[in-house]
């Protein structure tokens, strides 16, 4: 039977390392002592194997465990509680990677776009995407539809929500999608609007984008739980899903893995994550490792746009292509919407170094 | 309008504590930079406002920020997203707690049964209820129901599936819940069985459950997305709900909030946590304020049972109903199993212990 191997960064002391493999190796299988199984089966199969330990720090060890796929069945949910559940719970332990075999990329599919769908839905050839965000939360949908509408003026690709609109009173979901819409017709730009609430709610919501023409949405599936993302990307298959890494931060995986390698094997067309020297901490180095993650050949999967993000501005524009190659969709969100009443005078700025870059 | 009041706590430097405050409220509120917005309403109401900033240990800071109650609306996801979504990625920051209007506090319900409900069911009077888990997983189901039906002839009170059964090829769901519902029939156990997938499989889950008579089950709110578990608890009011800890990712949303907190609004009866001086990290102090926060009287919610657990054994069972009172729920899962052939016996001299335990 095939098996899964997942890979831990451990911190502990050279002489609890094999003990501490040992015991994740359990705990993320049969979580019980083996002297109590009787089963050979279990025993054989189910129970996780420690398949290698290796000091790659000072006080830190990797651990590659491997698993049965049995345990994993077809559902995302099950696949991060075997990789991850109780062991999130541990502060010493990265889950670091995973390595799959072909048949569990294949039960769960990857990108239905992807980095090639994205490009073509508006035009683009090998250049990179662009896109931004409305926002603040607290407008009513006509003042969003608004700055949408002036982005889109400014020959912008994609326009996202903010992660923080959802289905409150001051901008109900339906009424904001159709505001929205409505005032980005005839332009080339695509909404991505931010689908929430449980899986009724986010179905209800993406009838009702696409009533309103819409083809490409924005979930972050840590909070709307992975099986539910999963669910959503099977059933519409023609719709594209940027995925957003709202609460990706509170369990410890690494972001490469989290993004480019999770994330994408559930379906994300495009991955949003924070970019380095924003706001948040990441290194050049883990993003330039998410964009590779995401990009590259693996199992048959489609590859995934990387969005990096958080703080962006257009001074930034051409050391991002440069580091990132043209590869990427590129997140402008507040760095626009500083330039208040010439927002459309900025995003056609942003627009045309994008489209103008060429590689040295 | 009412305001809810998130408490964060920041490792940083005192020069610029005040500075992430302030970075930390709005990047959980409108996200871009104050100075692009001009909406008088979305100044004064919905951009988060910075409360309180305090030292309270070296190099470490408590700032509360208060946020519009209107940017969270009525759903669980959207309430976690506002209070720790993008901030969940800097990695010096904890999501301590919040405290809540009790108009919030009212959409969510809280436990439906709780403490006094979970012990109704069993006749437990005023004495700490008892549970064990069947595992491992990889076995079928009629093993497992020969394993519940030990636990039961023992005279426990409530029997768990291991957060690893889920609806695996060799144990589904709807086989292994008739086969362990009819080995218990007669006994005087409850068998709570793990509900996962998307929100479609978990509805099915349930109406299979309900269907075998049981009438408590277990969720994995972090795994299942937290609006899904909001659902299910609504839509089924006779139910009672037991959370288990699984990608809790503990190490950064403060555990007493994280259970005691967010999970009993959201309707648990009762939660799961790893216990002190077991296989996690949590310490005595950590637990006690779990168990606290999850029994306190706050806002007409029901007590909701604290269940430690993680690497339990009989020989604890005194000392944690020292530590705990009889307010509990002790959840024995491998160190009973251990017991093999023996079983019914260790389940019953764990059972006796709890029974005829009195305060010193």
């Amino acid at each position: 039977m095939a098996r899964l191997l997942a890979i831990y960064h451990i911190r502990c002391d050279a002489r609890s390392a094999d003990e501490r493999a040992q015991a994740i190796a359990i705990e993320q299988s049969v979580e019980m002592p083996l002297a109590a199984i009787d089963d050979t089966h279990v025993l054989s199969e189910i129970v996780g194997r420690v398949e290698g330990v290796r000091e790659i720090g000072s006080e830190l060890f990797e651990t590659r465990v491997s698993l049965s796929v049995e345990t994993v069945g077809r559902d995302a949910g099950q696949l991060v509680n075997m990789l991850f559940g109780n062991t999130s719970i541990h502060d010493d332990v990265v889950l670091h990677d995973a390595e799959f075999p072909d048949e569990t990329a294949a039960i769960f599919g990857g990108p239905r776009h992807g980095l090639d769908g994205l490009r073509q839905r508006v035009g683009a050839g090998r250049r990179a995407l662009t896109c931004s965000a409305i926002k603040p939360q607290g407008l009513p949908p006509a003042k969003l539809a608004e700055i949408a509408r002036r982005f889109a003026d400014g020959g912008i690709d994609y326009i996202k929500d903010d992660h923080g609109l959802a289905d409150q009173s001051y901008s109900p979901f339906a009424a904001r999608v159709t505001a929205v819409a409505a005032a980005l017709r005839g332009s080339a730009a695509h909404y991505v609007p931010s689908i929430t609430g449980d899986l009724d709610a986010m179905r209800v919501q993406i009838a009702a984008a696409r009533e309103a023409g819409i083809d490409t949405v924005m979930v972050a599936p840590m909070v709307s739980g992975v099986s539910n993302f999963q669910r959503l990307v099977a059933d519409n298959p023609a719709m594209a899903f940027l995925t957003h890494p709202s609460l990706a931060g509170a369990a410890r995986i690494a972001p490469p893995f989290h993004f480019g390698g999770l994330f994408r094997m559930f379906g994300a067309d495009a991955v949003v994550f924070p970019n380095y020297g924003g706001r948040f901490g990441y290194s050049a180095e883990t993003c330039r490792l998410i964009a590779k993650r995401s990009l590259d050949q693996r199992a048959g999967l489609r590859p995934c746009v990387p969005v990096p993000a958080g703080g962006m501005s257009r001074e930034r524009v051409a050391e991002m292509l440069e580091f990132y190659s043209t590869d990427i969709m590129l997140l402008i969100g507040g760095g626009l919407l500083e330039a208040r009443e010439r927002l459309t005078a900025a995003t056609a700025a942003f627009v045309a170094e994008v489209h103008g870059w060429k590689a040295r």
